[in-house]
């Protein structure tokens, strides 16, 4: 028998907690303490229909995961939602339309600035605070740009630049770019199709996808996107799990589904507190005047704090030994920050590392990439450690131009890695959108090979960058951005 | 018998000057020349109700302490008070209570910026001007902001981060976090019970207050309201008497009282220009054209000038002498700004120092703390004196975030002072906005702990720095602080 | 017999292209595929009159050396044009006049920069976007100007400077000013006269001028617009064609036209993208929706695209040996960008180089030309090969001062190439403002040459530059280019 | 017999020219061509009465000294002005008297800004273009500020400051503070007594005053506007005429007046470039849109090459010499830019040098003033010659704080040259502004000697300072003066 949605509102309160999803109705009253997401945002939907918020944060199969199947109460009954709910859902259906409606063609989009600039139009408040938000006051996340603006050319000229080859191997990999997709959660708050988007772009245009941990579709779906031939190569980035045997279950599955290699992520081992994530996420759970002061600062960290629960602080160099004995894939450190720590990681044996400051969005004032480039390609020298056949250097954060991915390039990195810009592109414009940024990247790069003076990647020497400025942090003025506690929605770009 | 207000009104001249206070009517007229706030604010008070100016700006007992007794001419008859007066008196406590009625909720305050925002709305002009200027073009101001985007982290990864611990010693006493409410002054411009609100805040959150000489509640109120275990642990702020009996007796009450130590400020013989502060003295002692020129140039130097006339110029390395044989309490020098007075401090065997520029309001161009905590600790190291038990640095002035404590401690400090942030936060939310500030502090200071590699604050070490850009100063551009002659009451922010 | 409108009007498909060029009808279906500007710009005229685009941007005789005879079909018969066509003609010629009324008075331009404001409003859009635009994100464009603020004087005082001297030689030819017109493409974009009016003011104030391959102008014209006694002195820029006879033709036109050398650009083996005239032209080219995504990445490039199709990007050093056996005229490698080429152009035994980054067009973070002449100096100095009788450094790019250019001679260069702003100067006033902007710049050098004390250019040492700041590149903010995606045309100055 | 308004309108030509001056009338037909100020401005007036322009420009006596007797042709006959040259006066005073009406109390000037602001305010379009432009894009003018940006405190504590004194010695004359007016021309722009306000207010305040060849009040009224004490103590700024008998006759003057010493000024063979000055100036001589091209690029150089035409371009050491043969006063070089020619001044026996970019109104990118300080000092200690009785360096150019001239006296300098602000002061107060100006940097100096820990200025050793930016130009973005072509009056701050 189906249930009629009164009966569903009479389960309104945190003790005896209804939830409609898809459809059908879950009692969520003992679920509620476990949620990995917080208590809070549960009871804001009790005796309510919740699909349209957790819909994009979770991937499939995540209810039968976690609910009993006690808990499935029974189907709605349809024809019992009231009109003003109808007429709600259709509003918010209809505003997102709206926002679809004038987005320019995709060949007006010069550039991965202009994609970024339609994604946040096309993007919900919510998933705008998501993507874009970076940690406090943003100086990571704009120094990941302004570093680029550090770095100059020294091009040669007189070179035979007729052909350029911009293909490399990533980890043994053939890759047409010198790029690959990088891991970024949540990919279906853009698009219903979430990662999947990525998976197919990748295919066409030859490149290779890192799949995350955090993903909204699942793995299997993610792997399952690949085309005919397999393409893309995936690797798949690891958040390890506090309970070991389920970190081990993932690797033993990432191995199954084909994935090339593991991408442990190190600079994480608690989600960042990312403001304006946070505010968007304290607009909707509504004002609290009469709150107590104080007790519940950590309460409501967004949805960068919702999915990352089981991420275990505990972490270290004892289960990297560990991780190798349990797979034959390279295992590459993500998010390694100083060259210590990158030597330490070639004399562990590991596959590589990925100079990163997870996108601005972990640590404020974490150094770029590119800086942290330029110590430990010296360092590693030093040691002889580099180049070395073996251990790959991948960088990524901030780059949008093919200049920023030819410098890394030409300072040692193997590859560069790209993750918001895919993102915006594909929340506007499907697969078609990333594959416009990677042709983009691709026209970028190829013509400034030319003017350099390097036809391929191998002929992109140090001797062409002018670093003399690379230290020079700290010129650029802070972020104005106008999300505070008068204005917790902020503006879009 | 009362005094009828129209008879207070007959006594409105500088000889012959009537004042309501407290609904007690005081003949001033002999006091007027000795008011360390000077004669002009009296005068213009002459024959009227000074409650509301006096009241935030004096400790109580302040009458009884300074006029004697037969000036008391008795209490005012309420009820011959005209109708505009009272309406008057009623329209400046309307538009008090309306800057109130809109702040938001304290847990929407994500940050200690937010907190500052709130308050310079809900502040008074005048009290916003006292607190929030600073010298001269305020460079010294913004520095202190400015140099922590000039001090970048170099983070570890794979160290066990899953419990932090942000306790250390503070002159032998304990404390959760590595940070300690500093002395400010006129406490009671924001909120009516002043500094007492941090002694609540300190209490509930385990850490110390430093108890401010010019506090406008008296020390005793501010010891008074300490909890039942006698928390917090307060230390107390001691501006040298020219009169060196005063200054004993303020010390034996310090010990009497049961304070820690003596932080002595040396960085004050005088107290600074604060041009805001000034401009709105001047605001409100009207308009004076007829003035001749040049003549009056110090005289409305605002609150601060106001409140220090006793502070002793000639204070020097003897008085520190013999302030050590006069108390065994340890005694740390407040506002030390080269490493070579650091040194002598160390050499003098004092417990320490505090490295500060007095928040910028006093020496415009004084260079930030902890640009001076880097020379001093070199300095300190090549002569033994650091690490050394019994001799400690601490610093404050800008600090705002947990990054930026951490990056202190990280260069050696054992603690930062934290000031102006807790007024703005008492000033709207009272002693609970204080204690979020804490937590907000100790939220970001965990996670950092953690994104940084080290567990416990002994783990913070230099090496976790990147000082590179730290001497690159003046890349700011000034203030575009909008006070001028021709907008005296400028904006807030 | 004539051609009717309405019988042109027939032939408007890709398939059967019929165009009106200058009043003649054409058949252009079998040209399109060959048409260097790409097919999209003539399939947009099919069946129309393409006079107003077409004639700025192709050179005469351009219809005669590309379409058979054959193809011309006849003359239009003026009289059937109807009235709507005639009356969008009329439109747009009103636009263009109204664009130039407003223009202030010559006299009323103080400087170089003046002359761009006036050059920005009365050029159309089209021809702003050419001549104004830069690569990407115009960092090389704008560090052409910033570099100048690194760079001071150390004056002399108290030495004879009543009569200055600015007149040099370059390549043993004589010249007023320290200064040439470097070559530039599409001068008919802004003024019917083309480059023929820098020719006369070249010759009116006796400096000399470098003919452009890429001219609007055919170099015949350029030749011929010399004065009665063959002034200016001119050279010729090459850009060198796949096919070797075509360039060799050129180099003996050249010769047989009385060009003085030969300037080979070598920093251009691709024309750059430059987003600002890439926007204007996809706004021309219509709107475009149902496009597929990504495969028309490279199709719009702009004007600086449609213009350059035949360069050689094989060109190499091999290419610059044979060059010099087919001529007797100096070869100048004109877009060096690091010491190790100019060394090589000097050790080939070539007449000179110019350092120079394209304006801006091509490589973004390429290097300015002066910073690049600092180390070109040290490294010749170094090998022996500076100063030296027949190699001589010219360099490019951002000078608009007379202190711009006595800066470059002090630090080693002969002379200094200027080009857009002479472009902005005969848009808006034709030859006079030509002979206007040097006269400005006459006037700026004679009187700071007076002023650091260096009364003939021989006297501008490098001890009177203070380059301390020289490499602090990358303070400047990022220029606020307002042509996006959603605001194609941007905002002219 | 007096000449009618309408006779005088009859000559109104450039051959026949009739000019009224103060209700007399000359024939300045044959004068024209040898004005200094360029014929244009005298046949704008012919037939009119050009009093008001020619008032503030000319010092008393000019017209007897440049005009023969026979040119006055009568008194004017006051009866014949219409009515609407009369309301034409009448309007102009008004709106003068407007700009006056609304300025502040000065008493609410707290610092030298404020007095700019009402300056600007306060003065003609004319004036303020005069004395605020400054040369080509204002680099130098903004850097003499910035510098000051870069320059840091390292104040010492414990030190007995209760008694400041900041009296010095000039060339061994008493000073109250180490600052003196220094030379401005054009004094009479801002207000009817021009420079004797500058006596007036420097023997009250006991300081000295430079004296200058272009002051708009004649030496001799200067002089005669000392105390009756003598007071202040003055010297004499020379500009060097072209014809030497001129020139020693004004030493020689100079002597008789009483003046103690002569400031050649050498940093000014040519008066500068100031565009925002010549825009007022072109301005003013109307449109000429007929004018041909180019011819008049140096015409209108607005009020700076009006009154400098007779300075000699070709001084150099040797006049030096001739002039130590013909005066006993002390000789100080007046605008010395590199540590080469101080040292060459002190080696040639003078008595100092003012280190000076002439307040960034000459050279365009010449160095601050204190920048020069700090390579000279070095260069002299070097060489012994530092510190050495009876040779003085001074400085000048954007001082305007007391802190700015503790920098420059901790680094070396014996005083300090303040010019545009007096003038903004007495344009607006008349000498009380001045006055007030110089109480406000004495209050400023006083607490700032006492913050720094310096009692007097001996105390103030170059260690107080730190110099690690000192040389960090460039980082200032450029002026936004509006004034352009298209707005040549710009507007005021």
């Amino acid at each position: 028998m189906k249930i009629s949605y009164q009966e569903v509102s009479k389960h309104n309160t945190r003790e005896d907690c209804y939830v409609i999803l898809y459809n059908k109705v879950y009692d969520m009253s003992e679920f509620i303490p476990h949620h990995p997401g917080g208590p809070q945002i549960i009871v804001k939907y009790a005796g309510k229909d919740a699909t349209a918020v957790f819909d994009p944060v979770h991937a499939p199969g995540t209810i039968e995961k976690h609910l009993p199947k006690e808990k499935f109460i029974g189907e709605l009954d349809l024809d019992t939602v009231p009109q003003e709910v109808r007429d709600a859902a259709n509003a918010a259906q209809k505003e997102e339309e709206d926002r679809r409606k004038n987005i320019p063609p995709l060949s007006g989009c010069l550039n991965l600035f202009d994609l970024e600039l339609v994604g946040s139009r096309v993007l919900s408040n919510m998933a705008w605070a998501y993507y874009s938000s970076a940690a406090d006051d943003m100086a990571t996340y704009n120094e990941n740009r302004d570093v680029f603006r550090r770095i100059w050319f020294r091009p040669r000229i007189l070179r035979n630049v007729k052909n350029i080859d911009l293909s490399t191997r990533i980890l043994g990999h053939h890759t047409t770019l010198p790029i690959y997709i990088t891991a970024t959660a949540l990919g279906r708050l853009g698009h219903p199709d979430g990662e999947m988007n990525l998976t197919k772009a990748a295919a066409r245009e030859g490149i290779t996808q890192m799949v995350p941990t955090l993903a909204s579709c699942s793995a299997e779906e993610i792997a399952g996107a690949r085309d005919e031939n397999g393409a893309p190569t995936q690797f798949f980035q690891l958040y390890v799990n506090s309970d070991r045997r389920v970190a081990e279950e993932m690797i033993h599955n990432a191995e199954k589904l084909g994935f090339k290699g593991i991408f442990v992520t190190v600079d994480a081992p608690q989600l960042g507190r990312r403001e304006r994530d946070m505010r968007t996420h304290f607009e909707d759970s509504g004002s609290d005047v009469q709150k107590k002061s104080g007790e519940d600062v950590q309460r409501d960290e967004g949805a960068a704090r919702a999915i990352s629960s089981f991420i275990d602080p505990s972490l270290d160099w004892n289960d990297i030994v560990w991780m190798k004995s349990v797979t034959r894939l390279p295992i590459i450190l993500k998010g390694v920050q100083c060259w210590e720590d990158a030597v330490m990681a070639a004399e562990f044996g590991l596959a590589g590392v990925v100079l990163s400051n997870h996108g601005g969005r972990q640590l404020d004032f974490a150094r770029s990439s590119v800086e942290i480039l330029a110590e430990t390609v010296d360092a590693l020298k030093e040691r002889g450690l580099f180049p070395r056949p073996g251990f790959e250097i991948f960088v990524d954060g901030g780059f949008r131009r093919g200049t920023d991915v030819l410098k890394a390039i030409a300072m040692g990195a193997t590859a560069v890695g790209i993750g918001r810009p895919f993102l915006y592109a594909y929340s506007a414009y499907g697969p078609d959108g990333v594959v416009h940024a990677l042709r983009l990247l691709r026209a970028e790069m190829e013509m400034n090979m030319r003017l350099i003076g390097a036809p391929t990647l191998k002929d992109l020497v140090p001797e062409m960058v002018d670093l003399k400025a690379l230290h020079h942090r700290g010129s650029g003025a802070p972020t104005s951005d106008d999300t505070t506690v008068f204005n917790p929605k902020g503006s879009k770009i």
